[in-house]
């Protein structure tokens, strides 16, 4: 029973997010139909980021098992014409070892944020952005996010639905800078680690940019960490300005 | 009568193009209903470049002259509250001098195409990009974009219903590049010229694209532009990859 690994590129807008509910779309619902549309078979998803509701992907991951052992350019194939027109894209399926788990193998997820720091709206990015009218300061953001870097208790950045067994997470990557692209007015935040809690990224971002405004200094935002005090951590960025981009794994899992 | 010089921004696809028509929903129709909402008068826009049908725009320039002189950052937050939820956004209003024109005073016009090139749909970038399924070869891409550089009759490169005078014009840059973002599967398309015939850059990029595939050499391309023959240049490239991103004045116009 040939375990396949996918590489998963979707908007978030029209989702309920990653995971699959009765009622309302899901990527994974929607690529879960396409498997059975497909393949006749059955098939559950698991992946390597459950993203929420309105949150992107250019490189999620995800593994199931099928009965058969398809060429992976039919499954990649098949599956994108079977999901049609749902903003949903296959960009590589591949045959891997039984012992590889979309989420349990990875060791390291990337997350992108981008804020459209201007005026005036989003007419292009619309749902990809979170606009933020008032002028932040990067180098502020920066060095509020200096005290987030490494391993810490990020109770303070956890949702309270956070169903992690514990809140210490190590923090490997938490950088801000103007985007190279566009009119210098985008702000993007780059966020990697082995796993993050539920909302963390949104969190961090929210925390960032009260920063930015001149309404946090880097030692406030230490303190937040320190007090593990959810009610201290700055709101939530909104979802649609995240995009999970990629996730590591340790070695080539791939059966040739 | 003071004369406003606006910076528009727009996603081209819910809209029939930039210039306005009785039954179609279209950029400048969008803008002139919102100028009239809010000032109360109805003013006619000009704009440096109509662009088609689903083309967008992160640079557009247009101007209008008002009885008022109004406040330029009330002019620009007024439209936009008017414009929403519609995809346009005004990022800048200044009163310039009279004699500045949008499209007359300008000098140049920059267009980048943005081509998708993988098997797997678009999903994040869908109405953004163009698709192209079979692999592209960027250095012969190059190749074939340095025989159209300079002056030249482009009639090979025009719409049968271009109404420009004269079929000469002089791209200053047509640079092919694999994009620094993303997992180097999107190429781009930058040119520039002092104006363009109508449908040049499509035709120019879907020509690239042939040239890409092997089915064009750097010399077909060139005999094609000798040739005047508009049914030799490749098939126009769709106007969803397509964006107006800058246009350059001569001198400062802003009355200050």
């Amino acid at each position: 029973m040939p375990r396949y690994k996918l590489v998963v590129e979707y908007d978030g807008t029209p989702f309920c997010g990653w995971q699959r509910q009765t009622a309302q779309p899901s990527v994974q619902g929607a690529i879960e139909a396409a498997v059975t549309r497909f393949s006749g078979e059955t098939a559950g998803l698991t992946c390597a980021g459950r993203t929420d509701t309105g949150v992107h992907a250019t490189h999620q991951v995800a593994h199931l098992d099928l009965e058969k052992a398809w060429r992976t350019d039919v499954v990649r194939d098949a599956l994108n014409a079977h999901l049609r027109p749902q903003p949903v894209s296959i960009l590589s399926a591949e045959i891997v070892a039984p012992t590889f788990n979309a989420r349990h193998s990875a060791i390291r997820r990337h997350y992108r944020y981008r804020i459209l720091n201007r005026r005036s709206p989003a007419a292009l990015d619309r749902g990809r952005v979170w606009q933020v009218p008032w002028p932040l300061d990067v180098a502020l953001m920066q060095a509020a996010a200096r005290p987030l870097l490494g391993c810490h208790d990020f109770t303070a950045f956890r949702a309270a639905e956070c169903q992690a067994q514990s809140p210490i997470r190590t923090l490997e990557q938490l950088d801000v800078a103007v985007s190279l692209m566009g009119f210098n007015d985008e702000i993007v935040v780059a966020a990697s680690a082995r796993s993050f809690l539920h909302h963390q990224v949104r969190g961090l971002v929210g925390t960032l940019v009260l920063a930015g405004s001149g309404r946090l200094t880097a030692d406030d935002v230490a303190d937040i960490l320190a007090s593990r005090d959810r009610s201290r951590c700055g709101p939530l960025a909104p979802s649609s300005g995240l995009t999970l981009v990629g996730v590591d794994y340790a070695g080539p899992h791939e059966i040739s």
